[in-house]
């Protein structure tokens, strides 16, 4: 496989600074499959959290450590340079950075001399001191070392003798990159150009950038850092973050790649961009921007009419790039939310080749088409699109069990206490079975009643758990019917599946994704289906 | 009052480019609110259609001239050039534009030499002599001309001359700015910035410059072109347009007004960026974007409790601008991270002033922590803040009913059909009520028990709607007992406000949430508590 250029680093913080976005509370298993995606996406590093600042974050470095198996990036530790006054070997903070086991480190460090006076109370001198100290301990200790300068270009405008005094203090104390970081967000693009290529003349460290998105410039200053001489670029998956949020590594890649032909991402990785951005959204909770550039739905839509017959002679006198690049593809009709690109593309990925049947493949886009319209999203629900796919290819669904009806009762008592029942009626392989569990829901006791519904004649079932399950309202204000969507992911302890429900309502929706993940949980266990 | 620069044209073409967006229909009542909107944001031009393309823009015009009182804007007419191998005087959409009595017209003009071959169907000579004469006739008819060069960079790309050439054609013709458009939207800041240096150095017409945001870069090449000698900026409002949409009109102007030092709107009208923005958002239908730079509910939102401290004693370190230039406000978020200070900063902002009793300060930041940590979440709801803040401010819970027991019951029954069944029982004033509602889903069928059971004695509550809301299943994995939060939204028609619920089950949790949003809701109603 061919790599990317080495000396330019793609760095996500989507699982540090984008969770500080407004509405993102990420779990542990939230953060290890974010960092799954980026590094299906090839980003050379994913800061993973501050080790040490809160249990959930020392926690994911631990579970990485096992659990994650990195083809791409590199993981990054978060921390602060140690505390005025004190040791950087004797920091605890410092210390919970090399137990996090993680290659690489980026230091946070002041820049701006009001900060260093307000914030950190310590002395110019002292800022500098910390910075050396820290950096020079951590590389000692093995570590690959990146400081961020927070508040740079608010601190170059106030001091910009001193804001290079830390670059240098970084630098010289052996960093590998020091990153000029726009905090409050507040920069235009000509703007960073000029202080990018002033600090790098003038310090000749390796330079990175890191721009918040509060005048609405984060990927254009970005851009402009490396056209002023920046080879490091700190993104986070569709801009999440503080307050406007953080410079979108989807544009800025796709710039690079497109716009500037720099080899910034491994091979085919590009193609999975359109992919991986709604799968990340799915994981946060977030609906992904219909309008986000290169991935949105509507990036590449196109009301048709008086220019039609011209886009159909030669589509590029109308688009920017071509969609597939990205994995988007060009819509011309309104409610159309799938391409065949995409349905190929993600069969392909699952092992079905669908380019050799055209018809297949128009069968299957258009059942995607028509899901879609009802609320259904397939992005994040492998396994129920690979069960949507292998009912067109064998013509037929898979089907281990056929039910009768569902109840579910939850109930509030006069003593604080609830109450979750569920009965299950079924038949499964020529057996009526009526099944009644309780659960610390409703949900939960409806899974239970399923189970021990199946698990005689399924005994595969007993090894599968649903692990989590997410559910987002569409529609539905003013009166409107809503829909309710469900995501769920189940294991078999070998591995995870993700499915999806409708409904008019949450329970209904839930049913949906429990029937295709234990039918898909079958399915992968080899059972053959029988009625 | 005064003025703007004369010399500088803030151009909207929201009404016209905007409407374009997937999923915006615009009535003519929506468009004549609208440019009232932006009137009263002191844009000097709105194009407000294409009349004689369809009846609804013909009509805008006509009850423009007689319903709009425009302060400061100019309306402005769009339409194409003659048609080829025709008269411009002959031509009836040159016609329907004199007729709309519109004082300025905007003609769009090919200038990319394939898209003259392939769209318009003509040679590059007629396209020439198309804008010149319609130029010249529009102009002898009395209007100002302005000339939408589209396609215009990637026109410049396969033939800058002939790109060029059009340029000079309106100009020479008399066009009082040739506008270049970045239609496809591909293009970036540095190559904008040098491609209107050129042309403007070339031609010496009036340069604007009408940017789409494909590359995420619309507002940043817009500036682009300003710092290249453009002085002419074509915007929409909140960025609507097609595709991923057009350069967003806020940013741009508040980069002109705070960043560059330019004034480009009337005096005071800066500060009404903020609810003009949401206003447009409501009269399209279209959620305000709460990550949307300056004007975002969540543009001023800080989270860190590290920097809360900080931001106390000078609040400009942490942002870019004072947020009220633009109409907005800072807002500290209450999260897991918080300290004393963001919560004195958030009840400072809903009217309380803690810093005067340490005492109980301390009580409502241990109660905000005790419950984030069984999964709460305050910083997307304000109102369940405010109520556990009241609680400790007065010693005793807001309680307007005490609930004694409710059950849910969901059922798929043999045909496919659902039924959902609610019963409450509860005392409100000394009575006893039992109430059973049927609705689309649980929740709903709760909602309306609630209701049903509370409404004779709290008739405020008729009034309110439950508008919203978000399911998420935090933690859970491998047995643990999972939790479940939901965030309700809630209206009154008034305003609305959210509140948070969590329970081991989806329903336990939403009924959390409904009870704190009835009982802010009757809190916000003024009335009184009763047992």
């Amino acid at each position: 496989m061919s790599r990317p250029d080495e000396g330019f680093h793609v760095f996500d913080t989507t699982l540090r600074d984008g969770a500080q976005r407004e509405g993102i509370t990420l779990t542990v298993a939230d953060k290890l499959t974010i960092a799954r995606h980026l590094d299906d996406f090839g980003v050379g590093y994913i800061e993973g959290g501050w080790p040490g600042a809160n249990p959930r974050d020392t926690e994911f470095f631990s579970r990485a450590a096992s659990e994650l198996k990195l083809r791409h990036a590199q993981l990054v530790a978060f921390g602060a340079t140690r505390r005025a006054g004190a040791k950087a070997e004797e920091d605890p903070q410092v210390a919970a950075l090399l137990a996090s086991g993680a290659p690489v480190v980026t230091l946070v460090a002041k820049s701006h001399d009001r900060h260093v006076e307000l914030a950190l109370r310590t002395t110019l001198e002292e800022n500098l001191a910390m910075v050396r100290d820290t950096v020079a301990y951590l590389r000692e200790q093995g570590r690959r070392v990146f400081v961020d300068c927070e508040h740079f270009f608010d601190g170059y405008k106030a001091d910009p003798e001193y804001a290079k005094a830390v670059v240098r203090a970084a630098h010289e104390a052996g960093a590998e990159v020091v990153v000029l970081c726009d905090t409050n967000g507040g920069m235009l693009p000509a703007q960073v150009q000029a202080v990018v290529g002033v600090v790098l003349g003038d310090t000749g460290a390796r330079l990175g950038i890191h721009a918040q998105d509060d005048t609405g410039c984060a990927v254009a200053n970005t851009l402009a850092a490396v056209d002023g001489g920046a080879t490091h670029v700190q993104c986070t998956a569709n801009g999440y973050g503080e307050r406007v949020g953080n410079a979108n590594l989807f544009p800025v890649v796709a710039a690079l790649e497109l716009k500037y032909g720099r080899r910034v991402l491994p091979d085919g990785c590009l193609a999975e961009m359109t992919r991986i951005s709604h799968a990340i959204a799915e994981v946060v909770n977030l609906a992904p921007s219909t309008h986000q550039p290169y991935v949105g739905v509507s990036a590449f839509a196109h009301k048709a009419g008086l220019h039609a017959s011209a886009i159909k002679v030669d589509p590029d006198l109308y688009q920017h790039i071509t969609p597939e690049l990205v994995g988007n593809s060009m819509r011309m009709l309104v409610s159309d939310m799938a391409g065949r690109a995409s349905v190929e593309l993600k069969g392909k990925e699952l092992g079905y080749d669908l380019s050799a049947d055209r018809d297949l493949l128009g069968r299957v886009v258009a059942r995607v088409k028509e899901r879609e319209n009802e609320g259904y999203t397939y992005e994040a629900a492998d396994a129920s699109f690979e069960l949507l796919l292998r009912e067109e290819v064998n013509g037929r669904p898979e089907r281990y069990f056929t039910v009768e009806s569902w109840r579910a009762i939850v109930e509030d008592r006069p003593d604080g206490t609830h109450a979750n029942e569920a009965t299950v009626k079924l038949w499964a392989k020529g057996e009526r079975i009526v099944a009644t569990a309780e659960g610390n829901g409703p949900v939960n006791a409806l899974d239970k009643a399923l189970r021990v519904a199946l698990e005689r004649i399924y005994p595969q079932l007993a090894r599968m758990e649903l692990v989590d399950y997410k559910v987002r309202i569409l529609e539905g204000r003013h009166g409107t019917e809503s829909v309710t969507r469900v995501l769920a992911e189940t294991t078999d302890g070998q591995g995870e599946w993700s499915t999806v429900g409708v409904g008019t309502n949450v329970i209904a929706a839930s049913w949906q994704a429990l029937d295709d993940a234990y039918t898909y949980g079958l399915v992968r266990a080899g059972v053959r289906p029988a009625k």
